[in-house]
């Protein structure tokens, strides 16, 4: 079983300007070949502090992955480092040569001859291409035949990076390992706490390695198979997941819940609308940013005064005058008049208080109602006591009133969470939160 | 000159399962102060790397900074590990003892004995008081009296962490340091880029250090001073900064855009409204994070297809047959249809094309225009050349947006940005992106 060790480097990231996510990409897929992660080491773009970090991590694990100090400019001393470290000359790589001098002619730039140096690599380093930009990573074999040590050299730019990772280095390290073939699903789900999810799925028969991640408001769960009949063994874990907790599932892999919802609606040829309160435009924002949206969202309106629920929403006054803004009864009136002036298939109507001010003790921080109106069904409405702060209120509210969409879609019952653990403040209510 | 290197321990970390911010957010502060930070060392939770980090961290730095494993499980294992390594015994401190004793009587709960945990501190430690949690952290002095070092614990949980920092440990570490008195003062900025701001405040008399920090859509700049005479001289610099890019300063410190322009709302009374396009409520969303914000912000408009433009916002249909719906005249009747229809004092009309999809060699993807109507001023409009992913046109666009609400409401010029290398892409337009 080999392990590993992650070095990152760059000013940057000991001086607090930029957190390090390359760590956590690399680390994470490295887990999903099943391949341990020592340590993460950072240091600065000085010569004496690379020295120390690539000896100490070459002690610390078999393969050594570093991130940064790839580029052109006086401060990037990765290669020239690892060729003083491990003895190796540097020598002009001519196609990487050939291949930078390309990118300056395609782009039509003079190219400053300090490029070229992205050319230099140690003497019987493999390439690991980069066909994003113009450093190109490189790896090879370090330390003694008995205990050989395993060093690979990415550029710090994570959209070129993760290509690199994923395309050429995985496949190698999981050789090296002899992991032998590893395949993984990763489900998607709201509206069940971490712990919920795990108690839903405990003692699913056979061999896999699951591991559950919390995304606030959002909890995924991947598992992960190695060995023989991979495709079958993955197949029967996916039934069983979705046996036990379907209705929570709402996508797989790589997506979120805008897209899945944007996905539905354009698959049936329906058009949504919402009319927001308490999120405050955050919903339209979120189901906008998926590319192609305008094919199911034509519009909404952001309803915060009451006078604008009455004037653009119909909502009538003597209705906000006898359950106040934050009531079911203006939800679904919200929703009705959202679906009216867009002319929509389906609309919902969010009103809350996101806090931290504007509570009461009848209607405290963190109560949000919802309101669904749809064609050929009556108008539904529901309240849910969420907590946290403005941001989350807003944000799982948002996530609640997509969710409703998809069930709508896919005629599942009305979302009910948070039953597990977190009291409800008043018993006819829903209480959900984070964790 | 004291230098500093920090450990972050937690499986989580090494597994990709969370990203270590603490490690960024104790590098800018120790950078705020003026001690270098060395390296930053990530382990999991296992005995022999914890032994391994803390050893390696001792020979690296004069004052090591450590977060997490602090909790009362069996997997927390900081104080252990530290017990053992400076062969301290761990003793119980029985004021945090009793304090976390009294938390649980406060809670109501039953404590579970493994909490007490948390109070054993390591003969001769001294805490470091958490106000917001139950294990406390502790510093003390380790090596030898020619070589002393200083290690300091802190718990993991970043809203512990920050304040256990900034209040106890930063004024401690600055004494040891004997820096002296440091002060510094941070300047927002938007509509500048790093290197144009570099430019503009290039030779500024006086000793500071100067550091720049491109967060986009925005860059900011600190100066920091230290030694004598510091309010005075921080106030000269601020005179020498407004004086050379003052339209570009929206706030300072701890602040935001959409925070800056609430303030300025609020403070003159004036209400506004945004018709949306293809920022599809992401204006509204930001402005609603602002708590209060329902003094200034009644609503809005998300207006998406030219039905809804024409039908909510009343641009007439001949308007969007001739100049399209991406247009100057478009966004100018977005805005005035805004303001009607939500009775303010100010709206904005936003309309563009975000991507990928959906441009054309007349109208590229990234081509924005916004109008702005208001009372008693002729309504303005203008369009910008944006580039980047949706994700970041739609950002950029709302921070236009908000920047033109806050430069009608203080009477400044409309903004002009990117002309600085970036070459517009047709001579009449402005250009604008990222770095």
């Amino acid at each position: 079983m080999i392990d590993a060790a992650i070095i990152s480097t760059g000013d940057e990231l000991v001086t607090g300007r930029t957190t390090d996510t390359n760590a956590t990409f690399i680390a994470d897929r490295l887990m999903q070949i099943g391949v341990d992660v020592v340590g993460v080491m950072t240091v600065g773009d000085r010569p004496d502090r690379l020295r120390w970090v690539w000896t100490e991590a070459c002690k610390l694990a078999h393969v050594v992955i570093a991130t940064g100090g790839l580029g052109p400019t006086a401060d990037d001393l990765t290669t020239e480092t690892i060729g003083v470290l491990f003895g190796r000359e540097l020598v002009i790589d001519e196609e990487v040569g050939e291949r930078i001098r390309e990118l300056f002619r395609l782009f039509n730039r003079p190219m400053p001859e300090n490029n070229l140096k992205q050319a230099l690599i140690p003497e019987g380093a493999v390439i690991v291409p980069n066909t994003l930009g113009t450093a190109p990573g490189y790896r090879m074999q370090v330390g003694t035949p008995d205990d050989p040590r395993h060093i690979v050299v990415l550029p710090g730019v994570p959209r070129e990076m993760k290509p690199m990772l994923t395309e050429t280095v995985l496949p190698w390290i999981a050789g090296l390992a002899g992991t032998g073939r590893v395949g993984h699903r990763t489900f998607q789900t709201f509206g069940i706490s971490e712990s919920g999810l795990d108690a839903a799925l405990a003692g699913i028969p056979g061999e896999g390695r699951w591991q559950y991640r919390a995304n606030f408001p959002e909890v995924s769960v991947r598992v992960t198979v190695r060995g023989d009949d991979i495709d079958a063994r993955l197949e029967a874990f996916g039934r069983e997941v979705y046996a036990r907790a379907g209705q929570h599932i709402y996508g797989e892999g790589d997506t979120n819940m805008e897209a899945v919802v944007g996905g539905l609606l354009r698959e049936r040829g329906l058009t949504v609308a919402f009319g927001e309160s308490c999120t405050g435009g955050l919903v339209a924002h979120r189901l906008t940013n998926v590319s192609g949206s305008s094919s199911y969202f034509r519009g909404g309106i952001n309803a915060y005064a009451n006078g604008i629920k009455e004037r653009l929403l119909g909502v009538p006054a003597a209705l906000l005058e006898k359950h106040g803004a934050v009531s079911q009864e203006v939800a679904g009136a919200m929703a009705e008049g959202a679906r009216r002036a867009i002319e929509t298939d389906i609309a919902v109507g969010i009103t809350g208080i996101a806090g931290p001010d504007g509570g009461t003790e009848e209607k405290p921080v963190g109560l949000v109602c919802f309101g669904m109106a749809a064609k050929d069904a009556p108008t539904v409405t529901r309240q849910y006591q969420l907590w946290g702060n403005r941001e989350w209120v807003k944000l799982l509210a948002s996530q609640i009133a997509l969710d409703w969409v998809r069930r709508y879609v896919l005629g599942l019952p009305l979302l009910e969470i948070g039953r597990q653990g977190a009291a409800p403040k008043k018993p006819q209510q829903e209480s959900v939160g984070p964790g």
